[in-house]
């Protein structure tokens, strides 16, 4: 009886997609190369659990609070889904009063109901890895040490010298503002509007200070003279040298903390990424101290809002911005950019919102996954890059040799050898036919990329032989037909072969200079975690391995080199 | 401004928990065991969202439908969390009409409003780790090497000899049920009754089904002389020489299963855990073939209802049921166990449910992880380790040496070496003062059981070297006071020391049969998986370094013993 098909349509929630195949191989390259810098700089890792109490995300989050995501309520608490990892960090800390420092890192998804544009990697639902530094210290050396950290995760992602990790503190901010005369309850809302100088011309933002949030013209003016501005030490020092500016306290704190941060990031070889910009302000409430952003190409939208309304000037901007449905995809709206691939800064007062009077002032980093995912698939495409990841990390692929009536398939064999490899700790597997056809198997381990087949027929068997065959050899190679071994010495033989192809692999590699995915490294040599330390084998690589990465493998051709030719 | 403490309690929602520190560490060593196993048998991940389209998983868990978390309706899709990971792999496939077979794994969190009993491990939050084999084959052979697969999982995890694998086939089941005249209607019912044989006596269950399924007492004494049998190839022949049983189909098609399964797993070096059990059923609706379930020590509950309703005769056992609070934590009524610490089976109809016509047919197997680290935890308490898994992997302390008015604290020698030392990819940290005191960074250090020193002075820098120190070493140790290394040749320097480090503790730990957890596999020498290869140093170890592991080490003493005493 085949069941009917179901009446609605079979997808995942809008804004949320499966990951399969290569792109999960990217993503969880990217997960363990982000995990790897954690780890050297002393992270240790927390899990909170993917919704909280809902009364623990109110009031954290200022207007983007309408996109948190509730539980519905069907008896007892009321929940909500997290919104970011830093909240409930915080509250975590609040409830561990004898946790007065730690380093974390926490990599898990977050949800925001907020109008997704899937292939900018603009998700619902979507990963953040972040890492926070938690605890009472000499002013800026956590801080400077994120901005370090910042630095070894794109380099290691292969990005080095396309990011700029734009960098301010509220500190200055507020005092740029209080200093030009913006009204106290103005503070923040003026604040979103110069947030938005990355998206926008200057006379856009104006236009919103004044028209929509009400500030004098001539405070606007006086703004707008400072946060246009970028640099580095060079604009500190023109900052420090203005007399009206250097008089107020909260930009006396700033720019003492930047001219700390400077310095230290000097000895950390991490102050050339940095660009001090005075528009960057960040969304969030909770920030106190220093802010910072990351930029890449494609962060910014390829047509700014201002120039969209231009060229179609019959719908006011405002208008079209509202009536598209929220729950389209923006993919292709040229006024969205990917935005910002890395951001965080200091925020010393989140934890005592929860625990009352003891705080626990912090400083961390949280990194936008899916969007650094999107721009490694673009850059992978644009460099038409032919090496692609395998899906699984199979070594060896298990096959029986033969055919006629006579041929029982020896599915025992093969059993009992996938057995031996799995226990030496082997990655191995075997067609699951009784009486499979030489052709096939090789054709199930070329779509895997396997690079050794282990083929086992009754004449070698019964020598206490086998025959071990790397895959994707030229024809004139010496070892094309393979090499026979002995069975008894199977695993040792195996793990031989495969410490030295990996090896052999990677010089070729680094020898064309190239890699895997752009930027993302390639494989250790170690064959599992779980072998004992096996000798490294010190032979000269041969030349004709090269091709073995990109060359096409024909399956009837390596079933006839390896001398089957089933009826 | 001191914050106000809120007026809710700060807390996780019920049946949820944070994980962090050291119990952090051995899950993740679960899942790494678990994954290296997956790997090895050719599992690829996939990775689905946290929540689906409320349809998807409607109809799909029977009773259990009840304990289906919704998400709030804020407009837009109605979504609901993941009930476990089978329905939205099912619901993947049928999405996925390219993919005609896959092996995939996937370790994520799934939800259910359960009454929980957190110390069990029973949470409304807990971690799945799957592995599904998908794709038309001949018979059985994927099922039997997802049974080769559970022996490896619990044998890796040093379960051996302490778990069984309970087996059933459904066809079986249901044949038996035919033969004895269990009505077609009362089919799924009078299974699910069966299934409760594991915490409840054949009486209780014969109850159950006559006063509250209505079945004829006369076909519920049939079923019973069944369905408490257990055994293996022994049992199968049992049902094999019964004439009646022999004649049903269903039974002829479950016993030709079990035969050529029982078969294959003998290849696989894989029959002694099984113990083919009558009385197993499983829940869930999908299953139509093998079904299984791993039960260890504390898999079933310490003293079974009736007993407790034995003991306190005045209640009746359905009403305390009824009448305690579902969100209430169960983790201290004995009449609750930690249940399976795996399960799964073969559903050859699921994905068609999604599909229609297209089936794909599926096996596969479902971890529980929180109850397998609950057992692991509890292992641990009883066996008294006195060796605890460090909370980070840091390598290298880089501390100032000094003191007095002219101590400048070495803020800048510190950040220089610290890195050179992630640039090589070696895990470091120091202290963020910039004037440390000495015992306070040994006491950093100690805090985390970093293994290595590294001591800047300005009397050793001046000559270009730097001392390192081995921590915990004893008082008489040649080495206790540490060695200068050139500052220039720094790397390779700490490198070398290690590399041989962990070579010596994984000598000394083999040699002293330690683990760092029962049956949790120690770090590979690897020092980073950043590292270029390091050729592996070959000495002898010093039985000195024995002590490492448990040693005291007082700060002031380290502080001492490296010249140190800051004023």
């Amino acid at each position: 009886m085949a069941p009917k098909a179901p009446k609605f349509e079979i997808k995942t929630p809008k804004g949320t997609k499966d990951w399969d195949g290569v792109d999960m191989v990217i993503r969880e390259k990217i997960f363990s190369t982000i995990t790897d810098v954690f780890k050297r700089h002393g992270g240790t890792t927390i899990d909170t659990p993917v919704f909280e109490l809902k009364e623990i995300l109110a009031g954290k989050y200022g207007e983007d609070s309408k996109l948190i995501y509730d539980l519905a309520d069907q008896g007892g608490e009321l929940c909500s889904l997290r919104y970011d990892l830093t909240v409930p960090f915080a509250r975590y800390l609040a409830m561990n009063k004898d946790i007065a420092s730690i380093k974390r890192y926490h990599i898990a998804k977050v949800y925001r109901r907020d109008q997704p544009a899937v292939s900018k990697g603009r998700m619902r639902e979507f990963y953040q890895c972040d890492f926070d530094i938690a605890g009472v210290y000499d002013p800026m050396i956590p801080d400077a040490e994120i901005i370090r950290i910042i630095n070894e995760v794109f380099d290691s992602l292969g990005w080095k010298g396309t990011y700029t990790i734009k960098l301010n503190t509220r500190k200055i901010l507020d005092g740029i503002f209080q200093v030009c005369g913006v009204p106290e309850p103005l503070l923040r809302p003026i604040s979103s509007a110069v947030d938005k100088l990355d998206k926008m011309p200057w006379e856009d933002v104006r236009k919103e200070m004044v028209d929509e949030k009400g500030l004098d013209p001539a405070i606007a003016d006086k703004i707008g003279k400072w946060v246009v501005l970028k640099g580095q030490r060079d604009l500190l020092e023109k900052l420090q040298a203005d007399e009206e500016l250097s008089k107020n306290e909260s930009m006396k704190q700033g720019m003492a903390d930047l001219d700390t941060l400077f310095t230290i990031l000097e000895y950390f070889d991490a102050l050339h990424t940095v660009s001090f910009d005075l528009s960057l302000a960040r969304g969030l409430d909770y920030y106190t101290g220093v802010i910072y952003e990351v930029v890449t190409e494609g962060s910014a939208p390829a047509v700014s809002a201002s120039e969209a309304a231009a060229e179609a000037p019959s719908k006011s901007k405002k208008k079209s911005a509202k009536s598209s449905d929220p729950d389209e995809d923006r993919s292709n709206d040229p006024t969205l950019g990917i935005g910002s691939v890395a951001a965080g800064g200091r925020y010393d007062n989140l934890v005592g919102m929860f625990s009352g009077k003891t705080q626990v002032p912090c400083v961390g980093i949280s990194f936008g996954i899916d969007r650094i995912f999107s721009i490694t698939k673009a850059r992978m495409a644009a460099q038409k890059t032919t090496e692609k990841p395998r899906k699984n990390d199979v070594d060896v692929f298990v096959m029986a040799f033969g055919g006629g009536k006579d041929f029982t398939g020896l599915l025992k064999e093969r059993s009992q050898v996938c057995a031996r490899l799995w226990d030496a700790g082997i990655k191995a597997e075997f067609l699951y036919k009784v009486k499979p056809k030489l052709p096939a198997q090789f054709k199930a381990a070329e779509q895997n990329g396997v690079p050794f087949a282990l083929i086992l027929g009754d004449d070698e068997l019964a020598q206490g032989k086998v025959r071990i065959k790397e895959m994707g050899l030229p024809a004139e190679h010496p070892l094309k037909e393979g090499e026979l071994i002995s069975l008894e010495k199977l695993e040792e033989e195996v793990q031989q072969r495969l410490v030295l192809k990996k090896q052999l692999d990677s010089i070729v590699r680094e020898a064309a200079g190239l890699r895997v995915v752009h930027g993302i490294k390639s494989d250790d040599v170690q064959v599992s975690s779980t072998d004992s330390p096996t000798p490294l084998v010190t032979e000269q690589p041969t030349p004709a391995t090269s091709d073995v990465q990109t060359a096409e493998r024909p399956a009837e051709a390596e079933a006839k080199a390896a001398g089957g030719s089933n009826p």
